[in-house]
């Protein structure tokens, strides 16, 4: 599938980011990087790159995937277990945090890795899309977008400006600037506008980190995100005007919302080598081991997604041979482990048939090993994936991979 | 409190025992003990000892507390933890068990060890507690008890003897006899009736365990439990009679069944120096940390309680100052961990405020975290007890260490 070319019927191409200045703001110099991706190997037969790049917090190797830690904890798991698995970084949702805890109680405890106990590198979205996701319960103006919390029905507004100031509060290494995400079906005025909009708040966002200093003595980078929808000259124009200010990495947002597959392949394919080669390029809330695996051909280096912990939850596990469902009853006699390739804590110790049990009595146990499971699992894929490209085989191997995982899982 | 007296107006105090012969049935070499408590320690101002006994899982340092795993997991934790927080032994629950998974699938997993990935030493109740609080779902008979299950309406029934066999299936290292726990209240007829029964059950149950041999290569020890309610006679025969068959080591059960707690305690004073002095002491479903106190000042080695898990996953965790609520409003901005005395990985790590939030948010990382400090505080009180013993000290000790736990907690 192609991506859509923009309408013939609009007429307006005209671009609306004449405000813009190339020449930046100077930033704070006690709380800047700039984050600088350092390309250790790139693949001969596809785009996927592998490097690495260093926080104030550590180094991350990318291709990597962050597992989320929606409200201050990475749901069923603690820090301890993150080290364990091999997570080099996690991601916090701003939205979620500035509503519980909330900022006050984020700086008083010293910022988001004290309070939380992860000493490792944590990049925060910018709270944009969950507030984008409450429908009936958000005003945007140009200024930003007024929101009720999902929890008390209070009122609430970010701003390009105060996105930063919460992500400061919070302390993550990577902040994301705030962007619209528009639904997948809509228009392409609407896209347009949404875009160019963002692009806006994207450029008060950088001024406005710049001139801020981070309370806690270390660095953090700004990310800008690329928005567009699946228009070619939107997406573009978006990257265009995100590399004049110059961010400390990008992100593609606005996919994995609706649209088909293979439109977000094509736009990442389109968006990705547009991008410089020596910053991250992030692609939001994608996704499928699958997913990950063709978009890191196409380019990408950091995903997050919230799969590995939900599916877990629901009982749904991941393995290099397919999903695998925890509720089903034939896995009760089943003593092999989880993913008998798999180096994890659940599979080094329990079988399928264990942790079958454990969901079908509710324990919260059977919760937490398959949550183990399924973000090692993640992890894993990543690292396998740094390998082959570091050894020059990433696109073969992918293709083995993918469909390896798409074949039946054999019944013990 | 006084441990109540026989009714005068019962005449009969005739025992059935007859049937008790004093000569033993030999036991199956491969799966037997006998288990015998080394007494290492013994307090000078008190009944409380130190000891050890071992099991083919490893040895069990008393006094000791049994963290309890009723369906194969104590519950938000994983074996890992149960050995990173001291977990010396563990309870598993055979009615829960018996119904889910089952003894197929156990037998099957080779053992709920292997099963649940525990290598430690672990008891079984006998499952008589929890048929006999499924007041609608019961009926007796002098051979067992027949019951539906309180999951799927399913009817069954325990014996002496299958009782013996499920444990058998479960492969515990200690196994506990089927005896009927009456409620509090019932009158002295029904203690004696109900305590008679009880002790022809264990006697059944000694016999088959001694004629049945273990599946898993490891041996499995079988204790006997002293009932009679509150009647010091009713308690002393069933004592009695149980000693006469000459267990592994000994139980007192129905007890903390609503009884006031002096009530308890004069039991446990009065049955404990009529017990085996090289034989361990098992104090069933007891209690609080104060109770532990001063039931091991009255000469018990053992107990288990779902206290310390349940209580966490209801926010509340105790200290050596006395309880906190995890859903108190005032722990917000509390940068303390949960208690500054505590070694566990949450107080090496974690926050009230951080703690607090996460019961705040419902977060299941929530629930394991005070899990892992409730479950550490109650076996480094235990600890803490032997090392008192071992010091001559556990006396006093034990008065301040109770005050200290029923003063007010300081706000931060």
């Amino acid at each position: 599938m192609m991506i859509s070319p923009p309408p013939r019927s609009n007429g307006s191409r005209t671009l609306i980011y004449h405000t813009f200045p190339h020449n930046c703001p100077k930033r704070f110099s006690v709380s800047s990087y700039p984050l600088k991706l350092a390309l250790t190997h790139t693949d001969a037969g596809s785009a996927a790159r592998a490097g690495i790049f260093e926080t104030d917090h550590g180094a991350v190797e990318t291709p990597i995937f962050m597992p989320v830690g929606t409200r201050a904890a990475v749901k069923a798991l603690r820090s301890r277990d993150l080290h364990d698995l091999g997570a080099q970084i996690i991601l916090g949702n701003t939205y979620h945090l500035f509503l519980r805890p909330g900022n006050e109680i984020l700086r008083n405890a010293g910022g988001l890795h004290r309070f939380m106990g992860w000493d490792g590198p944590i990049l925060t979205d910018s709270g944009g899309f969950q507030v984008f996701s409450l429908q009936e319960l958000r005003k945007m103006t140009e200024e930003g977008v007024e929101f009720q919390s999902h929890i008390d029905g209070t009122r609430h507004r970010f701003t390009a400006e105060n996105v930063v100031d919460t992500q400061r509060a919070i302390g993550s290494d990577i902040a994301m600037v705030l962007d619209e995400c528009p639904p997948a079906l809509s228009s392409y005025d609407y896209h347009r506008d949404s875009m160019e909009r963002s692009m806006r708040w994207a450029r008060r966002a950088w001024e406005h980190h710049v001139r801020t200093p981070m309370p806690y003595g270390h660095s953090q980078a700004l990310f800008g995100i690329v928005q567009g929808g699946t228009f070619a000259d939107l997406r573009a124009r978006s990257t265009e005007l995100l590399m004049e200010t110059g961010f400390d990495g990008y992100a593609i947002g606005g996919l994995a919302v609706g649209e088909p597959t293979e439109t977000m392949y094509d736009v990442v394919s389109m968006v990705a080598p547009l991008l410089p080669p020596d910053q991250p390029r992030y692609l939001m809330g994608v996704g499928t081991p699958q997913n990950l695996l063709e978009c890191i051909a196409r380019g990408i280096d950091m995903f997050d997604c919230v799969m590995p912990t939900r599916n877990a939850r629901n009982g749904s596990v991941f393995t290099w041979s397919g999903k695998v469902n925890l509720r089903n009853a034939s896995l009760r006699d089943d003593w092999d482990p989880l993913d008998a390739d798999c180096d994890c804590e659940t599979c080094r110790n329990y079988s399928r048939g264990y942790i079958r049990h454990l969901f079908n009595v509710d324990e919260i146990t059977g919760l937490v090993l398959a949550t183990i499971h399924n973000v090692r699992f993640y992890l894993a894929l990543m690292e396998r994936a740094r390998e082959e490209i570091r050894a020059g085989r990433y696109s073969g191997w992918m293709r083995e991979t993918i469909e390896r995982m798409q074949a039946e899982v054999p019944k013990s």
